[in-house]
């Protein structure tokens, strides 16, 4: 699967060709030969003898690059003269900027955006600090805070290595629903230190989203801070993870007939995306939830647990069952992996209930490849763009915060992550296929369908600031 | 003076006049009576019977605010539809947003931009950390740290409400030298923290700008994250004021015609200001320099010292002088104030050296009322922008972090500080007058000049980044 050429591994190359017939046919050979595909070519320009030519070709890996690389330069009457890694092009310089909302074009601007008139408002929010909701960046802003210890797929790379991906997170807050975000990455990984460093920074931000903190700790962490501040707290990838799971096992079990209360479900992986996944399932009417890690089931009296094993001996496995996960498995109706590759085979999925359900999310390689059951499972769901049914938390995470900024919310809570789920699938509507489960991330309605849903449950929980 | 109509006690007024003839005469007289200031009349919209009509009008405080508007409502025919302080208004949201560098158009953006491409991004800098300064923000990003105990005059208002002022600054930052600034307002007052806080955060940012911390404790904050980081640690309330002051003493000097190794330097105020003030002086060449607190000169062997009066003891008054201010004045070519409101009287002045010039920085409330001393003082410069000369900040930060970034400099060096200020004095070239001594923050050559200078002096202290 890692063989497919990607805009991820993409390349310009400018190319001097002697300016003679057949030469660009010559460019595109040598590329194709080399196994890329050309995205784009800019249009040359005659330089006497010679044409000048961009082209941009799709690779699979570095390796491939210069294997194309080396395509191009042994062709006859082809120069390479300028060769570019277009991704880390894009992210020259970082991929955020900070910009006025005021004017600061001459005194009189200067003395109302800063001093003295700036004093005024200082006051004011000294004397009522919730107007700081009002006249300051905390309205609109979310703190974007890791660790760096569980960087996408990557472990413990550190903070400043973790900032590329943190800085993306904050491109997709403004461009999908508005929200200001700004990346924290801190140096250190000790849970009491996180949490300490959060609550002091609080003061800046509207929000908090905690990102690829490992497990354990990020789950002490969201639950010490949502204990300690009056902003929404969000680990985005437990609840991101939980709301798109939610919103696409809705669609499932539309198609396969289904009700929420009548399912089985068996969740690999049981760290705080499990909880997560779990807990929402639960709150939105599954009874019967399975976890299992690489011992097998979790069950109530089973030794040796962690937090949040623990929470799932006491509150998932209603019948007990015990045993590995090719033991418990069977009849179950949904099989959702957030573990790791290749964990489940081809025959757990034939033994499962009838039209079973198949989310295998583990990034980059899912718990089963998508092409093996094509023909068993009713519905295939995985974390990965280049299959149908990517589980993608930028369905969620911009519309929740656009709804609780909305209304004020002071957390995130249950019901908010329920609605926000519901709403995602509802954007479906019509176009319900087995393979079409879950919107585009670039279909506009889906960030309003999110906010508008979340901001009313916030409403209907009482948890919203005066205003 | 706090009786000037200005900009930061504005308001836009919206008004239903009757449409007959002189009813904008009225309103005008309505408001000149209430010594308001028009400053804009937006053109009225004729509404059958009535006339609508937006009015700015420039207050001096709120009090007068409510002067204004009963002075118009009093007025007969004339009712008020709508009344909005437009400082407050501008502060709405808060006054920065975080926007997108890069786009998220399609599947292929976010590849790039995010997931899966963005991994390769951080390997590369989880490899080689340096690399976090050409692929991040890190490359051109300032925090503006603030733990709001020393807010403008306000004094300690804490970190929310310290929030509206570090925006400002951030918009600054922005605006003179296209750096990208975000605010970090933060819930602890202790160094210790304060020191730990930021050198966690630092991985996220290139350059920590500290604002507003109060004295002794600012100066030790500094101190220590100068040792503890590798990327531009810079006290703006301190070094800021430091630099521009340097910037005007260039200017005073070639009017008197004195020279820097000549001159007597009294400075009123021997907190961190004063000390990073005294160095900057004393690196550009003057010798003798003395410091006063309200106990008198400090000297060395004076007792009670804290560490700032504690350098000026071991560093200043080489003549060893005692006494009082008053007494220690006379003779002083040059008298700095960095301390409080009518610390130094007309006689005071009289009894400087021949041409004296006198530097009264005390915000709002300057030392010494420069009307009373207008045919006295030789050049008269303080800290508000409603006399000439003002001694801005603005002059110095925005251009000295552009000149960091642009070399890459680990710090921002004794030299960077000084060129930084010659730079500023140069700007001013043959429009020297004694009323005009520094150039407008809004001149566009202040920051390129200050940008380039400072540079400069990174490049020969060889503390510039490997490239």
């Amino acid at each position: 699967m890692a063989d497919t050429p990607t805009p991820a591994f993409s390349v310009r190359v400018r190319v001097r060709m002697d300016n003679v017939p057949g030469m660009l046919g010559r460019l595109c050979i040598a590329i194709g030969e080399g196994g890329g595909n050309i995205r784009a070519l800019e249009g040359f320009e005659v330089k006497s003898a010679h044409l000048d030519e961009d082209v941009v070709v799709d690779c699979s890996s570095e390796a491939h690059q210069e294997v194309v690389r080396q395509a191009i330069s042994e062709a006859p009457g082809i120069e390479i003269l300028e060769w570019e890694d277009r991704t880390f092009a894009m992210h020259e310089g970082g991929k955020i900027e900070v910009l006025p909302l005021a004017p600061v074009t001459d005194v009189d601007d200067l003395s109302m955006a800063y001093t003295p008139g700036v004093a005024r408002v200082c006051l004011e929010i000294a004397k009522d600090p919730e107007l700081a909701h009002r006249y300051t960046i905390k309205r609109n802003t979310v703190a974007i805070v890791s660790d760096g210890t569980a960087v996408l797929g990557l472990g413990d790379i550190g903070p400043a290595a973790a900032m590329p991906v943190m800085e993306g997170k904050a491109l997709l807050f403004k461009h999908f629903a508005g929200v200001d975000a700004f990346p924290i990455c801190i140096d250190t990984k000790d849970v009491d230190e996180i949490v300490d460093f959060v609550i002091k920074l609080a003061p800046t931000f509207g929000g908090i989203n905690l990102e690829d903190i490992a497990a354990p700790g990020a789950f002490e962490v969201e639950e010490r801070l949502k204990e300690a501040l009056d902003i929404p707290v969000f680990h985005d990838d437990q609840h991101g993870t939980a709301i798109v799971t939610l919103a696409a096992l809705d669609s499932a079990l539309k198609i396969v007939g289904k009700r929420h209360g009548d399912i089985k479900v068996v969740v690999a992986g049981v760290g705080a995306a499990g909880v997560a996944v779990s807990k929402i399932l639960m709150n939105a009417g599954v009874h019967n939830v399975v976890g299992a890690d690489r011992q097998g089931a979790v069950y109530d009296g089973r030794d040796g647990l962690n937090s949040s094993k623990q929470w799932f001996a006491e509150n998932t496995n209603p019948e007990g069952l015990r045993g590995s996960l090719a033991e418990v498995l069977p009849g179950a109706d949904v099989f959702i992996g957030l573990s790791g590759p290749d964990l489940i085979t081809v025959d757990d999925v034939r033994a499962m209930a009838k039209d079973p359900v198949v989310f295998a999310m583990a990034n980059p390689n899912p718990e089963i490849r998508p092409e093996l059951i094509g023909d068993i499972a009713a519905v295939i769901a995985t974390g990965r763009s280049d299959f149908p049914n990517q589980i993608n938390n930028v369905l969620a995470f911009p519309g929740v915060f656009r709804g609780a900024f909305f209304v004020g919310a002071r957390s995130i809570t249950e019901s908010m992550k329920v609605a926000a789920a519901h709403a995602i699938s509802k954007v479906v509507g019509d176009d319900l296929r087995p393979d079409f489960i879950i919107p585009s991330v670039f279909d506009p309605r889906v960030v309003t369908a999110v906010a508008e849903a979340s901001a009313a449950a916030a409403r209907a929980d009482g948890v919203c600031r005066a205003r």
